[in-house]
């Protein structure tokens, strides 16, 4: 099995690198920027190119969501499986004569971070049972966590995501914004942080809120207002909304 | 040195076991939860009463910061230091004729989960230096991290501790909410939660952001918008206009 990935961002990178540490054939990393392309071909030691698309068996399209149609068009073979790492874009999206799948690994992707990609949960959808078997056979020797999925499902999945690592993280850079004003090393805080997401594997999230919202200490609530202005204020404000929406208070 | 902690909720029951555990002698457990004393009690093999508060030279107030100032008035004692562990309320909040001070561990507590005390950050406040040694000296049998505080920079140090643990958590239980009501397991997103947080170990948070809102991808925000309702839709909208200032799209 001849495998091309295309895309050179933090997706394509540890994709490809996944692939050369469980000795899964990449042929070809394919892309538009051949500064990330040649970083990304020294260090993995697999052959990229710019221009000339090796001809495969299977395309893994790693781009971002805006670009995947008109990349999935640059693949004019028939005979192939061309499959997308989109979170919300249907298989469909995909624009060529030949088999359509999602591939899609959960987890956030940081050029600079490793990662364990054993633990990465792999959601797969395919037209057939050969193609569906094809990727499960690939993602099961990168992850132990290797799903079927359904685009209804991925939506959700990639919704919920959002939610539990996006909109985190961004809490976290308003948090650092906050404690950063104060000269507060923001090192301080990752103890909590760590305990706020240990919790979660013992106790339902719902059980384990704490804080000045779910028990309705106004005292507070009104005092951190006056600290606060702009969108970290308009967190505050709906968060704390919500809190208070979910226990009825 | 005879101590007191006064409360029988999450942060008195940690407090006082962090006590036992280090040999820091605790001569009563003291408040109105009569069955939640017992149990603590019990459990940590330390008197308590509802009733006849001990003779002490320190008691440690870890009761919610509603009930802090009343609950201060019940210390007759003059010759003695008396500490809240509040995030928020200034030490002068405790009415008696004795020496106040603040012993804020910022940690999330949740009785059923046990700690690293060790970890846990402790800000100090005393009126002169004899007491700030005191706190700070039992403090440090604790935790390998006592600081010095100031009422100013304590209220900044609880706000953020708001953003970076109880928002965090509550975008946990939206994200279960999200996820349960597909049936998809909310363990799928352990790992990429663990990566969130792992991430900002090595990545300044607003450098690690990922996600729709800071690829100002429109057409996944409003699919998004279209699956939320209520509270839910609320947040996103709100963190993604958050993100997309920060990130100035």
């Amino acid at each position: 099995m001849q495998i091309v990935i295309i895309g050179s961002g933090n997706v394509a990178f540890h994709l490809a690198k996944a692939f050369v540490l469980n000795k899964i054939p990449l042929v070809q990393i394919f892309g538009r920027n051949e500064k990330e392309l040649k970083k990304i071909s020294g260090e993995l030691n697999i052959l990229y190119s710019t221009e000339n698309l090796a001809k495969a068996d299977l395309y893994i399209i790693c781009v971002s969501d805006n670009s995947v149609e008109d990349v999935s068009k640059m693949i004019t073979e028939n005979n192939c499986l061309v499959a997308h790492t989109s979170g919300s874009l249907p298989k469909e999206i995909l624009s060529g004569n030949y088999r359509k799948g999602s591939f899609y690994p959960l987890q956030t992707f940081s050029r600079s971070k490793a990662l364990d990609y054993l633990k990465i949960p792999f959601f797969i959808e395919a037209e057939n049972d050969d193609d569906r078997k094809i990727l499960f056979n690939i993602a099961s020797k990168i992850s132990e966590n290797v799903m079927e999925s359904t685009p209804e499902k991925r939506k959700y999945i990639h919704l919920t995501a959002v939610f539990a690592c996006n909109f985190v993280n961004h809490l976290f850079a308003r948090a650092k914004e906050i404690s950063d004003s104060q000269e507060i090393p923001f090192d301080y805080f990752l103890p909590l942080i760590d305990e706020t997401v240990q919790k979660i594997y013992e106790i339902d999230p719902k059980s384990a809120q704490t804080g000045p919202a779910v028990r309705n200490d106004k005292r507070v609530l009104e005092l951190h207002e006056q600290l606060l202005s702009g969108e970290s204020l308009e967190i505050y404000k709906t968060m704390n909304h919500s809190i208070q929406k979910m226990y009825e208070l």
